[in-house]
């Protein structure tokens, strides 16, 4: 990781921009899971994204593990279709032979000891990548303590000595769990040469169900590795306005004084899908809206928001700050009184409607689901985070399924000026300033303020200052994918879950989670799919005297 | 002045905006200089814009008064004219008429009591104004007095005793001048009715020359017309930007808090034009930029910038905190050391050179301008202002003729933020933030901050947020004559310079014309024609390892 200054960008930095040019070391990517369709769409394309933008090693190779019956022929020409289809058409032939020159397919039983010798000896094949491993585990989360311990049975977790656990100033006192059990040394394979190079280890939400899976998940993964080869991937993180939330806080002057409950009235963050639930109605029915969105992506979106500063721009430092955000959130039940829970959220699901114009089934009929499914496919919550920056500013976080758009946004909503001195103009008429971060679609930032009409007579209107992300940059924006894995290459975690922060959003929501499931709702469906969710939703916000804002 | 609320508004106030309608009460305009060129360019098209957005009474009427030998035909046939060439095209002839019906005109010498005598009777005849008279002397300033003077003894400053003295919470305590020695009772023309109605009167700057010559102009205008029957134009304040930069200020609740010296680092201010002097060659080198710009607007939009949050949003009110501002300023020279102001303040004059790729003359061989002249055509200052919010915050101010682009800007540069967390971006190659008000021409508000470059790499550029007046708002934006006659019929004077304010910016700036008078520069010219004024004003800002912004 350099920082170049360019010629050109020394003459005018405010054009150019300061840079910090990233590339991966050489490594192997070892796919468990390679023939199913998270591989297909979305990580093959990305890393012959980064592969096409010069982003790997020439030496770097892939193997990919799955008990379909593949060779290395049939893996290349399926990895090529997903190529094809997901990353803008058919690939120039020099560059993907190139590229699949470097792929290479292992058929087998996750559990069966045998594969990972089998893996081993590929590995040990593979030259000029210096022992650098990382393996991505695209399979249910069913299987990930299986995997990982085989993988550490087999010696395929052990580091070479460069690569000592870090110190606590880097990785923050919170990154380094208790010791797993067995470990690395829980006997490595016998014909295994003295290890080399890092080990890593990327997996897919979701990490546990609840606080005890979450936490024995976990206790799973740190028997094999520890927390600082773990990377548990939340595509949310990788997302460009979510990456430039804390720049644009942190690298900026003046957001950061009125960024606290004395010029913050109320936060809305929301992530609404126009779709339903495509053809993951049996996933569906395990998880619903709390544990599929807010648990992870939301939380995630909320702690970049209301952090306070990092020491530095560090995997450590922020993720200790997010674990402490929300440790500081105020818990949904205090004294465990279950009927508190009524007053800080709102459950709902949708039956038939029209999105886009077009009727669609409501949730109960889709395929998958139970006729008298009490699972919510949106629900809202109102946190309050207690401490000196935030204590009695209220947050609503909501998600849901069938809602009339897709569009992901966290609204900042500042109080009023204190007094207005206009006089034939009441305050109350006064719309106050609301700072939008879009994060999906339309990527940018806009902030609401008051401005007067031009004209002779005195009249105020609301008016926007917009920045845009697309018209502003020529450059696209990579997929959060790319960011991600190039990331996990180069030993960033900063935009990854760590495992304390994981069981602090699940010690959050469990509680309600158990309340939901426990208490049946009378009223489901409660929303026409294609509209805002439930009216209760409306009711729950407006009970302090404020509203949803439609994004 | 009423404020309305429809229908349609009350459904959705972001929408149609908050709405204060006014319209002119009945009103005769009297013009002194109506055959001179402010009045064909200016007066007469805002006026008639008034008329056709019917915002004046049916009974309004104008008297045109001059001594050029015209009759009323040929007043109308001129101010036809003036309309067709100034107000997009000519006329619709019915409008017209009606217009020019109310249209009168008289010939006389200002010097001559008769020519009252007779602009008495002629209002005695114009039925429906209930005696309300605006007089507006668009006249060379050497004229004031001498009309002013015979206004008083016609007794045509003479009000209606339902106008009595605003008090001091209307007007402010510095509203109320000393009282004139001589006043309206000195000699109202015997054949007087007793008078009805209010009597105002609007001047066009330069309002003196120097704080002497502005002490006895206030003098003069006091000895017949209270402070509160005086509307001192200065245009820049009927701008659509400016009237908005309080509203700006103070409808919205985040800019207040980061408006002082802890997050702004500097202001600048800048009035560049890209015109010579015209064919004002004999104005201009009695005047310079000091006079002409930085004394009057650039001091006012100073002051509306700066100035505390006022009482109410009332001419009292918002006057006087705009007079404490200007008397906070630290004094150019203080202890009256001359050395002193060569420190805070460069003057320029431009040489031949090219504008827009066209060669043009420079300033000493310009019509009616000495070829020797010491006149300066670009002046920059540094200010200081001895307050709780901004002291230790350098405000540049700086105007200039024949720069490479005409633009009216005022940009508050904010301070870094305190520490920067990025590993390998240095702190200093950061941009600060910068809010730039454009005032013309594009008139808008863009705010500079940081954002992520898309993409893998960790790279920051400065990007804008933008508002723009135009694409905004429909609705045309009236010239600021338009809303400036308006306030005057109505009687808000808080677009207007008050007597105070204008002599505490010739006490700020006269020492330095001055010093300037009396010492002459052996390198004039020194810059040439169409560029950003001398060298000398780069060095003067870089002593502080700040540079002009290019607007």
């Amino acid at each position: 990781m350099t920082t170049t200054l360019s010629p050109l960008e020394a003459e005018h930095p405010l054009r150019a921009g300061l840079h910090t040019e990233r590339s991966a070391p050489p490594c192997v990517l070892v796919i468990f899971g390679a023939s199913g369709d998270l591989t297909r769409r979305k990580l093959m394309p990305a890393i012959f994204s980064l592969a096409r933008a010069q982003k790997l090693a020439p030496s770097f190779s892939i193997v990919g593990v799955s008990n379909s019956p593949w060779n290395n022929e049939e893996f290349r020409r399926q990895m090529q279709q997903g190529v094809t289809e997901f990353c803008g058409g058919a690939p120039d032939a020099d560059t993907w032979d190139d590229f699949a020159r470097r792929m290479h397919y292992l058929n087998g039983n996750f559990e069966d000891p045998a594969l990972y010798r089998q893996l081993a000896g590929v590995l040990a094949g593979l030259p000029g990548v210096g022992g650098n491993i990382l393996f991505y585990l695209a399979t249910p989360p069913s299987q990930f303590a299986v995997i990982v311990g085989q993988l550490g049975r087999a010696g395929l977790a052990d580091q070479g000595d460069a690569n000592p656990p870090p110190t606590a100033s880097q990785a923050g006192d919170e990154a380094t769990p208790q010791e797993g059990e067995g470990g690395a040394s829980d006997g490595p394979a016998p014909e295994a040469a003295p290890p080399q190079g890092w080990r890593r280890i990327i997996i897919e939400k979701p990490f546990g169900r609840d606080l005890d899976s979450a936490q024995r998940l976990n206790q799973d993964l740190h028997r094999v590795f520890r927390e600082d080869q773990i990377y548990r991937i939340d595509h949310y993180l990788g997302k460009e306005t979510v990456r430039n939330i804390l720049i644009f806080r942190f690298a900026n002057g003046i957001f950061e004084p009125i960024w606290n409950r004395r010029y913050v009235d109320q936060v809305q963050i929301t992530v609404a899908e126009s779709i339903g639930i495509e053809q993951r109605g049996r996933y569906y029915e395990e998880a619903g809206a709390l544990r599929d969105m807010i648990q992870n992506h939301l939380m995630q979106v909320l702690a970049t928001v209301t952090m306070e500063a990092p020491v530095r721009f560090a995997a450590g430092p922020v993720r200790d700050e997010k674990v402490k955000l929300v440790r500081s959130i105020k818990p949904l039940a205090p004294g465990d009184d279950p009927r508190l829970l009524a007053r800080v959220a709102v459950r709902g699901q949708y039956g038939p409607g029209f999105v886009n114009g077009k009727p669609v089934p409501g949730y109960r009929e889709e395929a998958g689901v139970a006729g008298d499914s009490q699972r919510e496919t949106f629900a809202a919550l109102r946190l309050e985070i207690e401490n000196w920056r935030w204590a009695g500013v209220p947050f609503y976080l909501r998600s849901g399924k069938r809602l009339p758009k897709r569009v992901s946004e966290v609204a900042i909503h500042f109080r009023r000026p204190p007094v207005l001195m206009f006089q034939d103009l009441a305050a109350e008429g006064i719309d106050p300033n609301v700072l939008a971060i879009r994060i999906q679609p339309d990527e940018g930032i806009s902030l609401r303020f008051e401005a007067k009409i031009p004209g002779t007579d005195m009249r105020l209107r609301s008016v926007n200052m917009d920045f845009n992300y697309g018209s502003s940059f020529g450059e696209p924006q990579p997929e959060a994918y790319e960011t991600l894995l190039l990331d996990a290459m180069l030993g960033d975690g900063m935009l990854f879950s760590r495992y304390d922060m994981v069981e602090a959003a699940w010690a959050l929501t469990t509680p309600l989670l158990q309340y939901w499931e426990s208490t049946p709702v009378p009223d489901f469906p409660n929303y026409p799919a294609g509209t805002w969710g439930p009216q209760a939703a409306d009711e729950f916000i407006e009970q302090s005297g404020r509203e949803w804002r439609r994004p």
